[in-house]
């Protein structure tokens, strides 16, 4: 039997019409074989179903006795099990898919995210949970009125990660600047400026003072500045999907619109777009040559600034960089 | 009889002297005539006044059944009626203005707001409501003696919009950053590190991942990237009222402090103010000639790079724009 | 005698194993000499003690009246006494350092906070109060299985400060942004995008819309802009720490990784870090120098642009600045 795709049981906010509008699973599961996979194949249909507490009894006692505190539950229960990684068909179905980058069990760009903002309703997140928006002006009306407040945290399709999982070894200065399907690796720090959209990671340890966007991969050891920006697919990019390297600093206020190898640094405040003329300059400081910055994308050790007394953008090698140089002295 | 520029009818949170520090307002007015008007003429005052729920019952069931839930409050009510647009003069009324613009009944610059600021008192906005700062310090002592807890969310004249009103068709990743006065027209969204002022506009559709200072205004299908900013007459932008037009695009951590007319491009990382000085280039790469920004302030078709090689800072026509080079050309 | 350093009494959080992970002092004592220092030398012990409410009774009356409403607690308080500034050697005493500056006793980098990161855990900072990481998953499953709901605002070693202390005649768009430990001088506002680390000062009156690092202090009158950062000694700011002097702005995106004198002017989007290359020119334009930016740090009077048509850092020299250009000139 191939091994089934993802499957998770957990609790929903419905809102007055009966309709899930968030689901929390406190322990999604991924890539399930073996007895585990039969347990759920003979148990539950594909996609999504509400289920009441005592119906699953037998399943997490012998499968995720972890989920035991479900069984307290006064409500239905949300299962949610998909065979294959499909075109997402559901609310529910839409958050185990952002539960699984976020419980670190699959790595952005790897899931078929198709439907997800169809599935996905716009919601105010407050204080109290989640609140359907069309019943919300009613019920900040009825709490005002009765001297009782709550707060209206976020309104967005997406929640915030850190009311679903906090994954280990990670901090958070303010967590309303990451979104549940974010993937944040062990070590990574997220500072007041950083964010991370869904979809998107820092594999750690990072140090992310910057935005990363949906679809950008950090890799571990490299630093995102304050305030500084990565395009995303979905914010500028266009097709090109970003990834930067191990061991890269982006400076504070700069960024980048294309993906970087390892051992790169982008100065403070210089932002680097596809189409940034760029003067690649070797280790004697002799022009090399002059090319779009797309031409250098997933290269590595290399240093980019833009000169202070004559403007132009320089692409410098760092050390161990010469077989680039050489490769670009032949297309000279 | 003309028109009566405001009315609303709401709740008032108070300090512990009595004196009102918040007023919200469920269904705010503006421009009313008819018989609405006499209504409001005939049982109200001009200015701020506290009204018991059982004196305005009659009003509210003939007039604004939409506030009966306000007939159920246990403590006076707010009504505040204002026949003209006058300097403010009460806390209420400066909210009232405030609920006008996010409830876009009206658009930022074209209200008088003089003497919001005084009667605006600063406020400890906390997850149980508005706390006067006076009385804070000692109420979180007492919170923490009994093994309580409560947030203080913002320290602030002016609260966050979203707990006053979320307009239709816009989304928010973090509402701490939009105040209560703040124009989200339908279709914004606004990502982390967008924030928008009070008398500030977004009129949609918008994506607005910067900043939007008070008395600017975005058009239609303008994008503000990422951590770009735009000058407010509060923050360094003078005399100048900022407005960026239709389909334009302020690339990540750019900023503009001159207006912009339609399809105007800035890119990502570049930040013009009036006094920048500009190489003007037409469609065949020619310098047309070099102008301070703030002469090109309101044009359309622009595109604002700095050059990668030379370091200066280029407006190239976008399409359509040739009337403009030809103007310029005669000036040359 | 000499004065005694620092004294504390106050609330603290504990987790489930009895560990203290947060404290909270209403009134921290700084530089204590006389009868109060000798009260408190006959009463507590040096370091970090649990005390009953009724073991400090007769110290609260005697010594801080201001402190009675703890004696209300049902549980035992929190005792620091730091003779000296020492090491920091538990998670109070750290926090009773970050108090003493949050409360304006103590400016920044003028305290010995050696062991910080050490003592200071990991927490989840929650609508119910400061929990243990390793607790924080079982409570958010619990709740939701009960149909609640609380929220997690931030995860890191450091609170945020509003919720511990507001200091007199400040304004704070986002607390999320401003850790304890942050020193908020009188007059200061903190706009959404500004953000103060702990050790780190706006002394106020300060616009704070940018980015205060951890050992960075901003002058009286100094403009910090939208998204501008400063570079701290924990990002990138190497061994130089970074004050900036009084009636300095820097602009909207704009970052300083030197520190500078008094009325200097960094414009919008320029970044200087130690090393670029800053061309010195004077009063009639003529060229001065070329310098790195560091032989300019702490100098007044100084502006910093981009010229907009050649693409070279400049350093202008502001009115009275004559004396540093003679000085620069005699170094041709």
């Amino acid at each position: 039997m191939d091994s089934l795709f993802a499957f998770g049981l957990g609790v929903s906010t419905l809102n007055r019409a009966g309709k899930v509008i968030d689901t929390f699973f406190p322990a999604p599961l991924h890539q399930v074989t073996g007895a585990v996979a039969s347990q759920i194949q003979d148990r539950f249909t594909a996609g999504s179903q509400q289920v009441s507490p005592a119906s699953v009894q037998a399943f997490i006692d012998q499968v995720q006795p972890e989920l035991r505190p479900l069984l307290e539950a006064d409500r239905d229960l949300t299962a949610v099990f998909l065979p294959k990684d499909s075109d997402i068909g559901s609310t529910s179905e839409a958050f185990l898919k952002l539960h699984l980058l976020s419980h670190r069990l699959r790595l952005p760009n790897t899931m078929n995210l198709d439907g997800i903002f169809g599935h996905l309703p716009n919601i105010a997140w407050t204080s109290r949970g989640a609140i359907d928006l069309t019943e919300l002006a009613s019920l900040q009306l009825e709490a005002r009125v009765r001297g009782e407040y709550f707060e209206v945290h976020s309104v967005d399709k997406f929640p915030k990660m850190a009311n679903y999982v906090v994954p280990t070894g990670v901090r958070i200065a303010d967590t309303s600047r990451i979104r549940l399907g974010a993937y944040l690796g062990e070590g990574t720090t997220v500072m007041p400026s950083g964010a991370i959209n869904f979809n998107a990671a820092a594999l750690g340890p990072n140090m992310v003072e910057g935005r990363i966007s949906q679809g950008v991969i950090l890799g571990a050891d490299t630093d995102l500045g304050g305030g500084a920006s990565t395009m995303g697919t979905l914010s500028g990019g266009g097709n090109i999907t970003i990834s930067i390297g191990k061991q890269c600093l982006i400076g504070a206020n700069g960024g980048t619109g294309i993906p970087l190898g390892d051992r790169c640094t982008i100065e403070a405040g210089l932002y680097i777009t596809a189409g940034t003329r760029v003067t690649v300059v070797d280790e004697t400081g002799e022009t090399v040559r002059v090319v779009k910055a797309r031409e250098l994308a997933g290269h590595s050790d290399l240093l980019f600034i833009r000169h202070g007394s004559n403007g132009a953008i320089q692409c410098r090698t760092n050390r161990k960089a010469i077989a680039l140089n050489e490769q670009l002295h032949d297309h000279n």
